[in-house]
């Protein structure tokens, strides 16, 4: 009996491979890819992050551009700068939450000068991913102007090169034109039960 | 006329800052989480595999079970082990995955082996954080006896241990059990085109 769920198992496991293998084997292609972590659960800059981080555990140079700053990015930028500043750029270049500077003119400014900065980072063959956290928060209040980012992901992107753009509210174009979208989506979250921010788990 | 957008702006965004320092004040509880990632998308493990670089950065112990040991797991075991060793047990216990080994009675041995490393570890008082990485995967097998997880995660886990299990199909009874979750959906996939899987983003 035991004998008979053990060889039933084996069989179905043997196809459940053949075709996964026979999938695989179609799958050859190799190109940078744009990627997208949306919505409104955790886990869209953390996951990016640990993209950044496969590159770095490869020996593949790679960069990430913060729009947003906020208290929250301590540990990734530590890590980052005191482990990996020779594979891996960081570039903080938002003031912190829109809603802590009350300045838009001055969030426009740090928006535009990180977009300034990301394309340069992106168009360096020698760079493999480009990580622009929380771009989709710029986009969405038009701090950067949407068609002028699509346009440079399009034509002037490396074909090798990713880039992976997090942040909420994604704009529907942006999906539209990337190869690989997330959607987080929360399903429950500690913060309704007066739980605060924690180390390792907020930042 | 920018002025008075500006002004507009300003006072928005006061009210927005005033709300959520109000809000973030009555946050004052801690506790160790019980995180689930799940859903069909990317980021589970990786977003997982990020806190777990978030606690090694703020200098919390922490340490990692692989349940379903594949190859793409290469480049997050080669950062931990290669650079923080010191601060991140990581244990590997799965054969691969299960249509690999087609062995169901020798994955079962390797799932249970899996689980007593984790409670040991999850037991441990000094390890701040443990990743259960694919667990979702054992569980839905049936490898894991599902109520005597729940049992270990409500009467045993330290009040301040986070333990984040990960992998799709997470179970009802898991998802009731644990403080955040989060559903990883898949929106686009460049498989679909036939691209393979690639270094730095999926392994």
């Amino acid at each position: 009996m035991q004998t008979d769920d053990n060889t039933r198992h084996a069989e179905k496991m043997a196809r459940i491979k053949a075709a996964r293998d026979r999938m695989m084997q179609e799958k050859q292609g190799e190109k940078g890819l744009v990627i997208v972590h949306t919505g409104k659960g955790k886990g869209k800059s953390s996951s990016g992050f640990g993209m950044i981080l496969r590159c770095i555990a490869h020996g593949m140079p790679c960069a990430v551009v913060q729009f947003i700053k906020g208290a929250w990015d301590t540990g990734e930028r530590r890590l980052l700068t005191t482990h990996f500043g020779e594979l891996c750029q960081f570039h903080a270049m938002g003031e912190g939450f829109t809603w802590e500077t009350q300045d838009r003119e001055r969030d426009i400014a740090a928006a535009r000068a990180g977009w300034e900065k990301a394309k340069e980072l992106i168009r360096d063959p020698s760079i493999r991913m480009v990580l622009l956290d929380e771009i989709n928060i710029a986009l969405r209040y038009d701090y950067l102007d949407l068609d002028e980012v699509l346009a440079f992901l399009r034509d002037e992107k490396p074909p090798m090169t990713h880039v992976v753009l997090t942040g909420r509210n994604a704009k529907p174009e942006l999906i539209a034109l990337a190869d690989l979208v997330t959607e987080m989506e929360q399903v429950k979250h500690p913060f309704r039960d007066g739980i605060k921010a924690q180390p390792g788990v907020e930042f």
